[in-house]
């Protein structure tokens, strides 16, 4: 067996151990699997992620980066089984591999997605709303999102090697900005391997990525204000970080996701019988075993009606009992090994301590898993705890035993129940087995400003339902307090880490320019031709349509609402209509408007535009009487590309009467050829 | 003159002055104003906020707390003349005391009208977009958010004690949570006038706001996870107070707002004889000397095209020269004085800093403000410094003089102004004065990951632009590194700093309970009635009317087309419609669907339906082809309470064709009568 020898890779270069080497153990049989230790420049580093990597990712668009992302995805997910087999000597069966490998790839592709769909093809981002502030609208405010032109620190726990890295490094790169990925030592080969995947695929500009195989040096006193840290690990060492004078000095952004206390609350309506009961005991077994419990989401605290508390510990018992622990390459093995023989040491040592609190309903004694060496292996029991007095307790809500160990606690009532939940003091996760939607609501209200993700679980969530303890891209990951008070991912939300936000007040016409999105009140382009006579690429934001007028007449009315059946009295009833607080008499149909609108504004032959496909916005502003006249002004608002053949035009449209008052303005959607 | 006792307010009552006083002097004439000192009980206070305050603005929705803030800003509003009156004695004009009381009433009156418009009449803040996680959609995530069970200290600065109060109480109070204020000594007597105005008003529920007229003492020590620490002032105090243990380890919101070393750009179009040009130096001039250059807004680093520098110099100097100085209650005075005597000698000293690398322009040579003592007074000349190396300067990039002092700089081209405006490493706003929509792209690109705010002006942006040094209520006060970080303000939010965001995750029936809207998927409710039926306060959200189908004919089409005038080739050519890459043939126009449906689900007799004003998200999923028997789906989604007359209905509308297939959906808006 060949011990690998961890690179980093600094300034476009890989570089090999060097110096006192440390080496990493196989948590199954602890042999070294591989060994590492050098010593880097980071300031050479940090200066090549400034002055290389985040230029080359600048220039690209959003969507250049998604595309980025996903040819990326795709390579590591065609190397997915070397990744397998040198997950095993993390500890990790396939399943708990699937987890890191699959679920980091799989993040992956959706932020690639997302930055498709949700981010534009230019290098801005605007926040929707547009503040006005006087009344003629010269001078307006918005919001826009621009790339830190810093590096992002990745600072990397050795639970989830790969999907920890490419969680960080997926809204990061969205972003536009490179980063320094340091993993966790006791399962970097892992992440090395990744790393080294993406590297040889080609993919990033130099750069973009660069990777730390052993200390992060003097790295965190080398960082400004537009650069990140972001962290995953546990409590005590954010909080060393966190400290570090020059992140204070410098207000560098400290984003922290921590180990915390999570809970789960079997709901008063839960009784043993319902689906609601099974479904909770098979995620609180699921919970301890993954991953041997070694997940920052794992559930600590498991939360049960007092009636209930005997049947829950002896159904989850029951589960535990009938898991096989062992060599995570074995088939038939249910639970692994933790990381290493430190962390099972650790790992005893806080049960030892919530055993002052808790009685031990399930747990060591006799545990021999089979075919393995106890003593060369991380391998531990699952650890049932039961805790009869969690009012005075404190350990049970502060100590966290990163393994698989959970204590059963009774509430009285729900709200006993959310403000046991609230003890942990901050958490990344708390679930709820209820089908009462009322229990839903007020566990919102009592304990959501605990817990950065509240996960609600019934016999209609079903398959679908995603587990406890697993952080989705769409959704945000973090928590309050004890969780470390950051927030990663949730979409979109985690891109917004590595950029600023920046309110810009500009006229009309700048902020159109600036944000390539036609705003009312800017120069608009009149020209010889119908704009819908474009193709998307020759179309010009501002180029604008004003249309001939056109009356409506009573018998336009009538007809309409004969046509179409819509006989609401305020089109056909003069006296009725009177009397409605917001008509002058009968008025026309808000649909005869638009459909008049499009008469005008349409364009017959096959042209450029291939198709309305939506409408947004939609306000209508005054009434119309018959009589009035109306006309159109329609100006090319928006454009995004989809794909080689045609793209989408948001369109800025205006109906207006006689006196030029408007009467309805929405947004149009077509799709138009390239 | 009667010396003011400062009281705090805590626990419910005043407390006056006790033990060692401080005596707080006038700024103007030196005579001692205030005195202030005492020995709170922090434990109680914190306490009183949490057990007390909390559950009380909890139990207020959005909407309550909104209309007590509105309450609050016109109490305020019609007492602002005792306030202007005590201003004085800061060193502030009234001018100054405008931007200072005015301010911060209107800053509340906009958090009261955004909290009505734009949050829900309820306790939990709903983010948009719903996440779905397979295919049918029986599992779901969405964002919420609920206010902090916690206390908000707020730590104000001196220079605007009653704004500077006001913009952080009114999101605070808007989001629910109590506050404990913290005003700077130097100008509190006016910061504790305003104070008790809003005490006495009685509008406030008890434990919302208490007040801190002396020393913060251990206050800081016993803030947890669910309390925020809301700073403004200087880089060091922050410092010092970012790096509490206390905080840090318990992961306490800190949200920083510091003086920064804010630029302006005159732009490269902006050449003398240009109304930017002009605009450029009365704003200058204008930030130079209100409230005597004590804004942490200021414009410190003046950067002009290099041809203009003395043009620019002059013009200045110019303006500077014929602006009085002196007694803040005189008529004719345009600069009053510094906050305080220590203030004074400070901003000396930093000038004599900066003058190690620039040069006096126009500055203190002969300085004699008419009719003060200037040894009692804390006067000081309004001082411009030139740089001629602003490339290997640092102070002028780094030391603020916190008062009338500003320092010229020249730029060669574009890229060298951005850099040297990101020279600053962080800062609250950068202006630019320019007409060029490329040179505002250009520099939102460069710079806007360095600034808060972008702030571009010109000749169209007229008499509406709210100049330089405005932070408004509606955009976010705050910026990265030296400038602290972080954010205030900025609309939502700004109410979103005192609120956790929570990831739920939960079947369509709960998510619809918590978020009070109706989700796709969840039950619906049949009834007898049809739902226009209802007056707002019947309806009930779930409320379902299915409608018999319609046929669309092929004569319907043409119809439609010759009446409407829309003759697009999609509806009448079928060969053409055919090579269309979306239609199988001749298709129905997208608003003969819409007005089909709503002859379909309309009720023709007066009832509570006042009016349809609206309609959002409208797609069309797939094309009507003449034959097609559509039906509507139509379910009451969410309701907002406008007034005691009526309120408004969302209503989610969806077609489907006679293979249940959806050919569009959209959201329908109506005023409901109450």
């Amino acid at each position: 067996m060949t011990i690998i020898a961890l690179n980093s890779y600094a300034v476009g270069k890989w570089v090999a151990p060097s110096g006192r080497l440390t080496q990493l153990k196989s948590a199954v049989d602890g042999r070294v699997v591989a060994e590492l230790g050098a010593a880097l420049d980071f300031a050479a580093m940090t200066a090549h992620a400034r002055t290389v990597g985040g230029p080359a990712l600048r220039a690209m668009t959003f969507h250049q980066r998604a595309a980025m992302l996903k040819a990326l995805a795709q390579h590591l997910n065609e190397r997915r089984e070397a990744l397998y087999e040198l997950s095993y000597d993390t500890g990790a069966t396939k399943t708990d591999s699937m987890i890191d490998i699959d679920g980091g790839i799989g993040t992956m592709f959706v932020y690639a997605s997302k930055g498709r769909r949700e981010l534009p093809d230019d290098v801005i981002h605007v926040e929707p709303g547009i503040e006005q502030f006087g009344k003629t609208g010269s001078f307006l405010g918005q919001h826009v999102a621009t790339s830190l032109q810093g590096v992002a620190v990745h600072i990397n726990a050795f639970n989830f090697p790969v999907w920890g890295m490419l969680e960080k490094l997926s809204p990061t790169l969205l972003a536009g900005v490179p980063a320094i990925v340091k993993p966790a030592s006791a399962t970097a080969w892992l992440a090395e391997a990744a790393f080294r995947m993406m590297i040889e695929s080609g993919l990033l500009p130099e750069g973009a990525v660069q990777f730390v195989a052993g200390s992060t040096g003097d790295l965190i006193d080398r960082l400004g204000s537009q650069d990140v840290v972001s962290f995953t690990g546990s409590a005590a060492t954010a909080g060393l970080l966190r400290g570090n004078r020059n992140l204070l000095d410098n207000a560098v952004r400290f984003v922290a996701e921590q180990d915390s206390l999570n809970a789960t609350i079997l709901g008063p309506d839960a009784a043993p019988g319902t689906p609601e009961f099974d479904t909770f005991v098979r995620e609180v077994h699921r919970e301890m075993t993954a991953k041997a419990g070694q997940k920052c989401t794992a559930i600590r605290r498991i939360l049960v009606p007092a009636a209930h508390r005997e049947a829950v510990i002896e159904a989850i018992s029951d589960r535990l009992a009938k898991t096989p622990v062992g060599d995570p390459r074995a088939e038939g093995t249910r639970m692994g090994a933790l990381a290493s023989l430190a962390q099972r040491e650790d790992v005893l040592e806080k049960a030892r301590q919530i055993g002052t609190e808790a009685r031990c309903v399930f747990g060591a004694d006799g545990f021999s898993p089979a075919g393995v060496d106890v003593a060369a292996g991380a391998f531990v029991s699952p650890m049932l705890f039961a805790c009869d007095d969690p009012d005075s307790a404190e350990k049970v809500h502060s100590v966290e035993a990163f393994g698989p160990v959970s204590t059963v606690m009774a509430y009285r009532d729900l709200d006993h129940a959310t403000a046991l939940a609230n003890r942990g003091a901050g958490s990344l996760v708390a679930s709820v087995f209820t089908h009462d939607p009322a229990v839903a609501r007020q566990v919102v209200i009592a304990s959501g400003a605990f817990h950065g993700r509240l996960y609600f679980a019934n016999r209609d969530t079903g398959k679908e339902a995603t587990g406890h303890g697993s952080p989705l891209p769409h959704l945000v990951h973090g928590g309050p307090g004890r969780a470390g008070g950051g927030e990663e991912m949730g979409g979109i939300r985690g891109v917004m880490h590595y950029m600023q936000r920046t309110a810009i007040q500009a006229s009309p016409d700048l902020l159109s320019a600036i944000t390539k999105s036609f705003v009312k009140g800017s120069t608009t382009l009149a020209k010889e031709a119908h704009p819908f006579r474009m193709t998307f690429g020759e179309l010009e934001i501002g180029h604008t349509l004003e249309t001939a007028a056109r009356e409506v007449t009573l018998s336009d009315i009538e007809h309409f609402a004969e046509f179409t059946g819509d006989n609401f009295y305020a089109h056909m009833d003069e006296e009725a209509a009177k009397a409605n607080p917001f008509f002058p008499g009968r008025v026309a149909h808000g649909y005869l408007i638009l459909s008049f609108a499009a008469g005008l504004f349409v364009d017959p032959a096959p042209g450029p535009v291939l198709a309305n496909y939506g409408l947004d916005n939609l306000r209508f502003m005054k009434p119309v009487s018959p009589g009035d006249r109306l006309a159109v002004r329609l100006t090319a608002k928006s454009k995004t590309r989809r794909n080689d053949e045609y793209g989408e035009v948001r369109w800025d449209v205006t109906v207006a009467n006689q006196d030029g008052e408007p009467v309805a303005a929405y947004e149009l959607l077509t799709m138009n050829a390239a």
